[in-house]
Formats: C-alpha cells, structure tokens, sequence
C-alpha cells in the first residue's frame, strides 16, 4: 500500500502520542523531528511502512527510547488476560467455531485494552457490539479451504494476542504446522517475542519466528533471507490488523487473509469496504 | 497563542479536508505542499496564526480557488436561518437573556449546519446538550460591567454569525454603538461581507468593517491601521471562536472577552479550561 493524503496527519498525532507516553515536554521536539523526516522521506510512490518506520525510528531517538509503548503493552496483555474467559465462553458456544474464532480475534484487535477497556463490563458492553457487527466482508469460506499444511500466523498489537489464541487452537484442527511470526523490535504496540511468552502464546504454536528488524509490519525487502523463504513457502499465510496489510499487500505472497477492522479511510477503500467494519479479506 | 505539538497534524487535516471540497484528486499535491511550507515555515516562538495563515495560502494555490468552503458556508448560512426562529424562542422564554444569548451564539460556533446539522430536529436535540451543558467559564459579570460605549463585535463562523444576531440585540441594550469586524477575504468557513448581508447581521449593528486581509483571526501586524485604531479605542472587544482567541491572545488589546466552545486541547490548555466546554472569557 502506498501512503495517502490522510497518512500524514496521523503519523503526526500518532508521534505526539508517542511523546505524551514518555515526556511531554519533548512533544515539539518530536514533532519538528517528524515534519523534517517527512519532508525529506515522504514519497506517495513507495511502500508507505518505508516512511511510517522512518518516522517512528526518529520519534524513538528524540525520545531516547526504544519502547514508548511497553507500560501500554503490559497492562493490554493483563486486561486482555482477564477478559479471556469471557471471550473462551463465547468461541465454546458458538456453533460456528472458525467464525467465533474469527471474530474474537478482530475484537482484539479493535479493544483498547487499558484505554477504552478497564474491566469485565466495559470488556462485555463492547464485546457485544462488536460480535452485532459481525464480519462485514467473510472470505472464510475461501480461508477455509487453504487450511491445510504449514500456516504462518502473523501477530499485531498486544492484548489482540491474548485472543489470537482461540483462532490458533481452531486453526490447528485443520493443519499441520503453525508458525507465529512476530515483529523483531518493539514498534508500536505490536507484540515481541516478549508478549508472546507473557502471555502464553508460544503454547499454541508448533514455531516461534521474529522478522529480527525495526519496521512497521512486516517489510519483505529487508527482512532475513529465512523469513523470505517461510512467508513464500507456506500453504496459507494470515495476518492480523493493518500494518500487516499495509506492507504485504505490497507483495504477491499467496495464499493470504488478512483479518482487521478497518480503523482508518486509506486502508478501507484499499480493501473497498466502508470504514470501521470487520473483515476477512483472502487473496489467492 | 504559540503553535502546539497536536496543532500540525490539524492544521494536516484541515488542509486534507479543504481538497475534498474542492478536488479529492489534488488532495497529494495538497499535502507535500503543506508539508514543504510547514518545513520552511513552523516556528514554534511565533504567533501560530501567521504558519496557518501560510499553509492555508498554499492550499488555496495548489486547489486554484480563492474559496474552497464556498458551498458549505451557503448551505451552513441557510440551515442556520432556518434554526433561527427555535433560538429565539429560547432567547425570549429565557430570563436572564444576556446569558442566553451568549449561550446561544456559542451554540452557533460548535454546530456545524450542514454536517451534523440537517434539519430541525437534529438542531433541536444538539442544541438541548449544549444548554444542559451551559457556561463551563462564565465571566458574563465582568463583561456586563463594561457593556457601554463602543463595542467591536468580531465574527467567526458562517452559520454562527445568525445565531451572534440575538448576542448583539441583547448588547444594544446596553451600549452606544456596535462595529462589526469580519473577515477580509474568504479564510475557513469564516463569515465575510458578503455573509453578512446574506444573512442581515447587518441590520442589527452601526457599522461593518472588514480587516481587509487574508488572515486566521485577526493578524494585528498586517491589518489597516483603521482597524488597529478601531480594536485599540474600543471600550468592549468581543470575539467569537477559536481563530480570534489564538491570534489576538498574542495582543495587549483590553478589555476583551472570548466567547467560544474550546474544540481543542491546546486551545483548552491556553485558557485553562477543559476540552469540550463553553466559555466567555473575560481579560480587562
């Protein structure tokens, strides 16, 4: 994906963001920093995570961090943690177990766990909007029938990997292998290996892998030679929210379904569904 | 007022937003366009209102129109018209009418006729909130006690500028004469000469005057000396919203109360009040 007129307003509210996670103070410093770094890097003709991770890497250096996000990350993956028998009961209840699954994760990926969530009633209220919703564009039929073989599973925000479980536990009913490919640096509040041993992800999964690198989802030229190979030969790939969609819809890797809620304009009318819907997206 | 870290990804926005309205497909050029002059010209030691003045120049160059907000302000002008009768019937039922009135004209600055405003029932109900919320900071007292001699009304929006007719009703009460100060040249949704007389504020005042500049709020450095002389001699300066407050927050001018909705942090921040409130603001 390549970045669009919107892009460029949130980066900067996402760099004050940033700033007001760790010093205030520094919010002008950051923000100069960000418009330099636009003005030189920003070019609407390349992969937009190239300027997105060129920014978040200025943001971390004026900061002097290499984690604004990490007390939000802790407390994402304890409220997601207690929340998850409340999801558990649903996912069993539910006939349709690979949707419920489905679904459960995409919840994950829209709570703000700490933020809009800070307990089991928020957490249910929510939830049950969300599950109203449903998915809006269901590809899981053709998903469905990709699940065989080796399936890399690529993580997204912290607390959203508490509910990656359960679509991993319905996944591994189908295939073979699993492998979990989380990011390599702290970036955002996407999940490191860190999270994933925190809150018991590696239990579910045959393979642990990081793409070993600083980047805003996952950027295929720059990536290990290993990572190349393991994303090209699996039989199904599926990534979780829209960093990971913004750099591999970059790619001809296929078989993949991204599954997201559509949080911003650019990436719905990428995808061409409306704005704020959940989707499961397959390409072949 | 000093631009704020959050104010650049705004002023980002506000630009995307202005190439909708006028040609979606210009909105890039638009961008890298604010983004340059943002690079050249961002000082965070000057008045804010001079850099936006500047980007909106560019963004009006790059889209070739001396009025992107044309339509909007028409159609906001024409709603509020037809709200009108349900403000004064509030205005009149109302006991104390300077603080209706006050309410009611800081009611036109938040509503946006046109977007969220469609018809009369959606007004009614808006409108319902912001009484119930009434004055958050409310220095009507001091601003009663120098409602006398001359006092200089300067506008805001279109739409608001109907509703600042039964303010200025309520302040003839009281004083000798009152100018009206509006833009000179098409800036924002900002009411101009010619929405002053499309609406009939002009009836309802002794004199109209205009700064004769494009301009956010009112730059004192580059307006006529008249209107220099008109702001400095005036026994009363009222100004609506939040372009006048950043930009005349940076003069001596006194006495002088702000009437607005605080619709930002770093606005809210300035003057010491939360987001989200209403406030007549008072400097003698």
């Amino acid at each position: 994906m390549r970045p669009q007129p919107e892009c460029v307003a949130c980066i900067l509210r996402r760099a004050v963001f940033e700033a007001h996670l760790v010093d205030p103070s520094k919010a002008m410093d950051v923000v100069k920093g960000v418009l330099a770094t636009l003005c030189e890097k920003f070019d609407e003709n390349k992969p937009s995570i190239k300027v997105w991770t060129e920014v978040h890497r200025k943001v971390y250096d004026i900061l002097g961090t290499e984690d604004p996000y990490r007390k939000v990350k802790r407390k994402s993956n304890d409220i997601a943690i207690e929340m998850f028998p409340l999801a558990l009961e649903y996912y069993e209840k539910s006939e349709d177990k690979l949707r419920a699954a489905e679904i459960l994760s995409i919840a994950g990926n829209i709570l703000d766990f700490g933020v809009s969530i800070k307990n089991p009633e928020d957490f249910q209220e929510k939830f049950q909007k969300i599950l109203e919703e449903g998915i809006y564009h269901d590809d899981t039929d053709l998903l469905k029938k990709h699940l065989r073989g080796h399936v890399v599973y690529i993580t997204d925000n912290c607390g959203e990997i508490v509910f990656d479980k359960l679509l991993i536990r319905e996944i591994r009913k189908y295939v073979d292998k699993i492998t979990l490919l989380v990011r390599g640096k702290p970036i955002l509040s996407d999940a490191t290996l860190e999270d994933v041993y925190y809150v018991g992800l590696d239990k579910e999964v045959d393979e642990i892998k990081t793409t070993g690198i600083f980047a805003v989802g996952i950027d295929m030229d720059i990536v290990p030679e290993e990572i190349r190979s393991l994303l090209s030969s699996a039989d199904l790939i599926i990534a979780k929210g829209m960093g990971n969609y913004e750099s591999l819809s970059e790619t001809d890797l296929r078989p993949i379904a991204y599954l997201l809620h559509t949080k911003c304009d650019p990436v719905a009318r990428e995808i061409g569904v409306p704005r704020d819907v959940n989707v499961v997206k397959f390409y072949g």
